[in-house]
């Protein structure tokens, strides 16, 4: 079922191609160009087609037939809900000194049957938001991660610095919130991914973002899972939007008359997703990005200290992931490898994803290493977005290891914990971008300014050196700014 | 000749209009793409061919003549400095068990005689840099800056952290330096840019990464500043490679017989080496990038406090950056607006870069608003790279401003400081991108990751709301890896 391989014996071929990732689709990039092409130019009335011809569901029908039925009711309370969001359109941080600029763009007309169907279709109104409810079992476990995931994200948060580095110069790297992100949550599973919002939502209500808006597809009712509802009341999301797919990150780059702009985007999503978070990143007028998602990884160490039937069930837990997921085991014993891979036979049996599993366990494999240092060397050429370490000395590997996005240590680390309640933020680096990049984090919400005070002692200790440096490069006005200065501070 | 517009009765539209940054070039795209092709498919052939005919230089003819005057001498030289960088091409970072892995590619045959001599005109010898020198006032100059900005970039480090979240959980957040960083240096100005080189060396040598390369282009003879030179032997660059535009970011991205492939490219560029940039970026087998350069640009905040003189100094110096830069005063005094205006025409006379001032200043202006607060709100909406805040209360502005790259402060705090010896980082996000993005800082060149330890009793605590949560997403194998642990605890 899964591969076993002496990675000793292989030639330099056979091992660039077993740890070569799955190929990603590229023939997303036209029709993603295409789908945010037209929500850039028809706004609401694109998202409502898209989503009728690709998630096959008709918002505007389910809707509008709703509205005819009850007049009055359900679309003012909808437009009501939308109008009372004033940091909608024209957003001003949270300042003491920011009323809204005076030049706002105009409401939409109420009369504009279209676009008020489309406002009233596409938003989730903060009535059903509040109305959502699940087991007792359910909410306990959200609470816990959702208390991990706070405290966690709030001991990472950046700190502001001051430095002083020469004489009346003195330097502070402050941080700011960013005013407005967006949240993707993916609904490939058909069930509601809970700790894809959490891992967002959380660590930027930490971060203190003052605007912060989800997207994700509806189900073929034209509704969102309750428990993800209660999540996003709990993590104080009051702008949920009924889209998904390449549309709703186009909706968020740009905005529409019912969907607000966002500076960042973040959250997985497929490869039309992924695409679209590209493309829009890459202009300008677009938005930031927290990272291009890629299939989900992990590699695991193990020595005759792990427990096989552990780590069967952690290659699988990745492999359920997605046809394109990769798993690695790298042990020593080829006895430990049969044991692991008989485990897995076993309890594969009794799993339900077993489609994508089986899938997924074609392009992964055990590789039996020599040592520990052609295991390091393996994991750090692979770049893991999930590294876990099941040896008696768990913790003396780590110093070694240079490119994973989280690191397991121990038996009883199970990724699951990880995932869904140790606190620490899964959304990680994958497709072997550990690295360059981290996992998120709650800096990935702000940004910093460097505030830069300088007295005249400042510019007497440091302006001739800046001076020269500006005339090295042929800028005679750079020099002027400090001439100007040095002239007017010797007549004092 | 810098136009004085009064905020409180423009119409909106004029309002939005005077704040629209210049527009960048997009029909770069496709030459970029090409660009980037041959270089994946053709790697020094191509380099030296773009180079040729993109900016005029035949790098293989200046050098292979050299060789064939003196034969076996520099080229030799070249070729062993050249192999004796073992790191080149299977780069594994500083690990006490990373040897060099047995399937490197093998070395370029010596009588490939393109091959060879691609190499010997592309690299820079270690003899030359050895040997670059400069006059000891620059040298007191890069100095100065070296010590500050290493200073500042060593304070701003970022630190680990251990946080336990629950009984038997401890997550660590450690950093790592990226293994292998390119350097961009733009030679846009036909002068040598010491101080882009010096604001992305430094971070990376304190962030300790063990691979640095610099790219930059060389002059009609084919050679490099000496002056780039010194500063690249004084943030300890072994590699520098004479080349430039979006055929540098390729090498860079992909590598190249004679480039190393890195991780992360840094470093400004015209609008070829941004486009090339964001291309690599979005490809999974590229490299990632700093942050998309666009053209620089300030906005001055001032009062009756005050100097015009230093005002219109700080406006020059940005409008000589570009033909794209913009520049901005924002204040409430017409009659100072005036005097502003006045120094700026008499200032520009002295001044040599005036073809760039001129068409830059054609859209900038003066905004005489009506008061503080307007200020704030056009400054946030704006998002400039550089804010300068030449007020009489300049600190207590800075709580109300939510999007700026840096923050300069008081009368004697001319920009042009902290683009050289402040210590603060001079590379920071234009184009509103402050709304979304921070200025390099060192944590630009680590990654980090997050080490779970968790012990049984973590398991414990932890492992039900694991459960719960996976069972909710549908996802029975995550559970499967908790509940396997769970059993055998039992059993212990």
């Amino acid at each position: 079922m899964l591969r076993i391989e002496n990675w000793q014996i292989l030639s330099a071929s056979r091992r660039e191609e077993l740890l070569v990732r799955p190929p990603q689709h590229h023939d997303a990039k036209k029709r993603v160009t295409e789908i945010i092409h037209s929500v850039q130019q028809e706004g609401d009335v694109a998202l409502l087609r898209w989503t009728r011809e690709l998630d096959g569901i008709d918002l505007a029908r389910i809707f509008h037939t709703d509205l005819l039925r009850k007049p009055g009711s359900q679309m003012d309370a909808a437009l009501d809900s939308h109008f009372d969001l004033s940091s909608r359109d024209t957003y001003s941080p949270a300042s003491k000194c920011s009323p809204a600029l005076p030049h706002q763009p105009p409401r939409p007309p109420r009369h504009d049957q279209y676009e008020i169907s489309g406002l009233a279709s596409l938003q989730v109104s903060p009535k059903e938001i509040a109305a959502a409810t699940i087991s007792p079992q359910a909410m306990e476990a959200v609470m816990t991660a959702v208390k991990n995931i706070t405290h966690f994200h709030q001991e990472t948060l950046p700190e502001n610095k001051h430095i002083s580095t020469a004489p009346g110069v003195l330097l502070e790297r402050i941080y700011r919130p960013i005013s407005r992100v967006g949240f993707y949550v993916p609904g490939g599973n058909k069930t509601p991914l809970v700790s894809s919002l959490l891992m967002q939502a959380l660590p930027a209500k930490v971060a203190g973002c003052p605007m912060r808006v989800m997207c994700t597809p509806p189900n073929a009712e034209g509704v969102i899972d309750p428990v993800l509802l209660v999540v996003a009341r709990l993590c104080d999301i009051k702008q949920v939007y009924k889209i998904g797919g390449a549309q709703a990150i186009a909706a968020m780059a740009y905005g529409t008359k019912s969907i607000p702009k966002v500076d960042k985007i973040f959250g997985p999503g497929n490869a039309y997703v992924t695409e679209a978070k590209v493309q829009v990143s890459s202009d300008p007028e677009g938005a930031a990005i927290d990272m291009p998602a890629g299939p989900s990884e992990v590699m695991i160490l193990a020595d005759a200290s792990a427990n096989p039937l552990f780590v069967a069930a952690d290659l699988l837990a990745q492999a359920e992931h997605g046809a394109d997921s990769q798993v690695f085991l790298l042990c020593e014993d080829p006895l430990f490898a049969e044991a692991v891979h008989q485990a897995l036979v076993d309890q594969y049996q009794h799993l339900t994803r077993q489609e994508f599993i089986k899938k997924s366990l074609q392009h992964s494999a055990i590789l039996i290493c020599q040592d520990r240092s052609v295991m390091i060397e393996i994991v750090n050429r692979y770049g893991p977005e999930h590294l876990m370490i099941q040896c008696v000395d768990a913790a003396s590997w780590v110093d070694h290891i240079t490119a994973a996005g989280t690191i397991f240590l121990g038996s009883w680390a199970a990724e699951t914990l990880g995932d869904y309640v140790t606190g620490s933020n899964h959304i990680l680096p994958t497709y072997g971008f550990a690295r360059q990049r981290s996992g998120l984090s709650t800096g990935d919400f702000m940004k910093s300014m460097c505030v830069q005070s300088i007295s005249e002692e400042g510019l007497r200790t440091l302006g001739k050196s800046a001076c020269t440096l500006a005339m090295l490069e042929g800028l005679d006005a750079h020099a002027n700014a400090i001439s100007q200065r040095l002239q007017v501070m010797e007549k004092i």
